[in-house]
């Protein structure tokens, strides 16, 4: 999913200018409070080469007082840390309670670098996973704070910097035959980085995406990252202390500076979120008969592969989900169209009746998955948890948090029993939404298609966007990709996802 | 260490038929209390065949209102679900809100009996485990009690058992012939099973031990182990709705019924905790010559074999653990005697310094531990965690309870880096540890080793005893063993000590 993800955002000289000079005090007076509370921090700086690692430590600790955190630089092993456990150099490096270390490099190099070059194989690569993940939740659990920066570029980005950075003598040195490499092999390695943004984000210690093409916006958004997450920390330390001195005596004056600074903190992030639909180009649609001619072709495909399916007994399970009036009816119609109705069945989701709610929330879909040579296709999937539920506050924020492992758990489930997976998008602009819904007011035949909640749901788009985004970003895998589907045009809309599914089918009848 | 349990406890009809009067009252009472505040439960019967799981399940169920639970026998898939994940059929069967599944077979037969039979190869044991573990923690996340009861007899109880359901006509029917080929092969199928408890022993959803020899000690224990669970979700649940109406209005009245069913089921339990300890034969000794005589050669071959794992770069970590004059110095000094002092250090475990507290705990034996080639011997280790900080209250109950795992992982981190890890737990018996403080106090050379401290620990053996079972239970691993000393004899300690550390490496280096 990274190579989805819009690298183009940008902020002026000035309001970088005057929105530093708030965040520096604010760092300050964070490492302040975590020292008098004693909650230890690891900064961790991972990403793309030249993408500005090092020049942004240097940002940071700008504003922090030294003799509060130590900086280590991550290279190969030496000599006597290759004669000890991997983690050992690690734990070594450990901060003491209320201090913090920032890692330029860290344990994530065993799955990238070490990776790409062929020194961890896939045997290692199991278990350096689950050290990695070990290692996190054993100091999150003892109260360490674990902030993980994922600094992004892109390809031609990245050999612009490192051309620049080969020029100059000074810094001709930091460019290695590796970077060259990676560079050169750059979707290769995006993938471990997926591979491992799948493996090791967890609750407990979450990655955080820095788009660095503009260097002022990645500080930014690092300077807002590393403040909400030490604002809600200091938050969470003062409320196990009031809590205790509730038991114990009267409860003293809630002090909500830092609640203050946590929640402005979250406003500012939510405007810098990890957008993927902006990078959907909209404008895309096909002509009347363009349309027509491809899709009589893909639907006598798909009519001859979903026998196919049938014959091989794979399991099929397509997601469709995507802005109200975004399509979704329209696509699966043409979609199955052709197909025999005795291998598919849709699936349309409503809200949960009684029976649904006294069980999980994915006990409803794992029983409606397909057989074997099946199709499943869903109209609202599970995904409801990570969009409606979450804005509209039926579930917790645990439980929606949660979610993205829980459906990713129960996707790889799937896929380990042979499903193909996908799920669709299908994305429109609200100028699109708002002509489509007045349509449908004003067509009788259509009329039953408009609700009021469908405007009062239009109110929260923007809830909404941060929500997709978020949900795109954290449950798109290798094993059961996110589509974002254009659909402004209908028609490109609905051949888009005949394609992707008729494609789908062919790679796997090729691999099997 | 299945093997290592003792699976001789028996009870009287007499005491068997008072206990469960009360028993069967608290069951039907907690299920009516369950219902009403809708918790789901699952309870899991698995274990070795002709076990009796069947006819414990019948016990459970005697005292249960039926309109409340189902039954679920698990066996081979059908077609049906053979063309779904394999999950599928178990999500289906989770029980709504309030009721009880109750399943005699499970998911954990793709990790034993179909592991066992090949059909489970390698790749799939991951991702079964996996699927297992993100089943159990969905489910319990989502309020659902799970109770997994393990039914454990030996190998020649086993084999008696299903002779005699093969001698009748009326049972010969449940005798497959897998259940003979897996008492045939009880080891290797042992093994299998403690690879599962490893994998699935998890906080969320924790195995419980029923020594099953005796049915009326196995119906007993089960009893008590649902009680206490039951009875601590109920109090869970009741703390839950009034942390929700403190905050809302004034708390209302404790009702500590629940409290006092959990703690007095808890007590019972205690005292059916399984246990390892108690199979260790303290009457083996060696004579003075015989010690003599093995002491030499072992010392002599250990002195080889030092060199040659520092030829060869295999780190060793070996832990001391036992009572308070157990032997632990004079196991390690006859160890260490023609060690070249280059290559081992001995770390003397005290309480931890300022710096060390001000760390994770493990973070202290982390940066204890050996270069490849070299010998890390602690006396006293990171064990202390569920050890005295357990029962001194200086670690909270979810700190010592998730140290098993924590340990776990740190010890397959060590291993995972090629070193050898052993575990020696020094045992004597209360009598021979009376025996030993008082000849310390008389001797003016020895009383620097005994102290008030070591009186107090002892009146304090039974919590100990309790603590040390559920260690040797939940730590000992494949990789890293826990090894019982019988040490009410010096000599007899010493060479088994000696011996077992040969052994292991000798064993290494053929691998190698």
């Amino acid at each position: 999913m990274l190579e989805n993800i819009d690298l183009t955002k940008k902020i002026s000289k000035e309001d970088y200018d005057s929105q530093m000079e708030v965040l520096e005090s604010r760092i300050g007076h964070l490492q302040r409070e975590c020292k008098a509370l004693g909650i230890p921090i690891m900064i961790v700086f991972e990403g793309y080469g030249a993408a500005g690692k090092g020049l942004q430590i240097g940002k940071l600790i700008h504003s922090m007082d030294p003799r509060g955190f130590e900086v280590h630089t991550i290279k190969a092993e030496t000599e006597e840390e290759r004669m000890h456990p991997y983690m050992w150099r690690f734990w070594t490096k450990t901060p003491v309670k209320g201090r913090i270390s920032i890692f330029g490099g860290s344990w994530y190099r065993r799955v990238l670098i070490e990776r790409f070059e062929g020194k961890t194989g896939d045997k290692e690569l199991k278990n350096a996973f689950d050290s990695i993940n070990s290692f996190e939740r054993q100091l999150a659990d003892d109260g360490n704070l674990i902030i993980k920066l994922l600094l992004v570029v892109d390809k031609k980005d990245q050999k612009k910097r490192l051309e620049k950075l080969a020029e100059s003598k000074e810094t001709a040195w930091r460019v290695t035959d590796g970077d060259w490499e990676r560079n050169k092999r750059f979707d290769e390695y995006s993938h471990m980085m997926e591979d491992m943004l799948f493996n090791t984000d967890t609750d407990y210690a979450p990655w955080n995406i820095i788009e660095s093409t503009d260097r002022r916006y990645a500080t930014l958004k690092i300077y807002n990252t590393v403040i909400k997450a030490m604002a809600e920390q200091v938050e969470k330390a003062k409320e196990k202390i009031r809590a205790k001195e509730t038991a114990a005596q009267q409860p003293e004056v809630n002090d909500d500076v830092d609640a203050a600074i946590s929640k402005e903190a979250g406003d500012n992030i939510k405007d810098m979120q990890v957008s993927i639909l902006s990078k959907a180009d909209l404008s895309l649609s096909y002509t009347k008969d363009e349309y027509k001619e491809k899709l009589d072709a893909l639907q006598k495909k798909i009519e001859k592969l979903h026998g196919e399916i049938y014959r091989r007994r794979i399991p099929v399970v397509l997601g469709f989900e995507g802005w109200d009036a975004g399509g979704k009816g329209g696509a699966i119609k043409r979609l199955t169209e052709r197909m025999d109705a005795r291998g598919y069945v849709v699936n349309p989701t409503a809200s949960p009746n009684d029976i649904e709610k006294a069980h999980h929330y994915l006990w409803r879909f794992w029983r409606a998955m397909p057989k074997d040579g099946h199709v499943s296709i869903f109209d609202r999937t599970w995904y409801g948890r990570v969009m409606v539920e979450r804005i509209e506050g039926f579930c917790t924020p645990e439980e929606w948090k949660r979610a993205y492992r829980e459906i990713n758990e129960m996707e790889k489930d799937l896929y380990d029993a042979g499903a193909i997976v996908i799920k669709f998008w299908l994305h429109i602009d609200k100028d699109e939404q708002e002509r489509r819904f007045k349509e449908r007011q004003a067509n009788p035949d259509k009329q039953w298609k408009i609700t009021d909640e469908d405007w009062r749901n239009r109110e929260k788009w923007d809830q909404y966007e941060t929500a997709v985004n978020e949900m795109l970003m954290r449950t798109s895998t290798d094993y059961a990709p996110w589509v974002v589907v254009e659909g402004n045009d209908k028609y490109y809309a609905r051949i888009k996802v005949l394609e992707t599914v008729t494609d789908a089918i062919e790679k796997r009848l090729k691999e099997d």
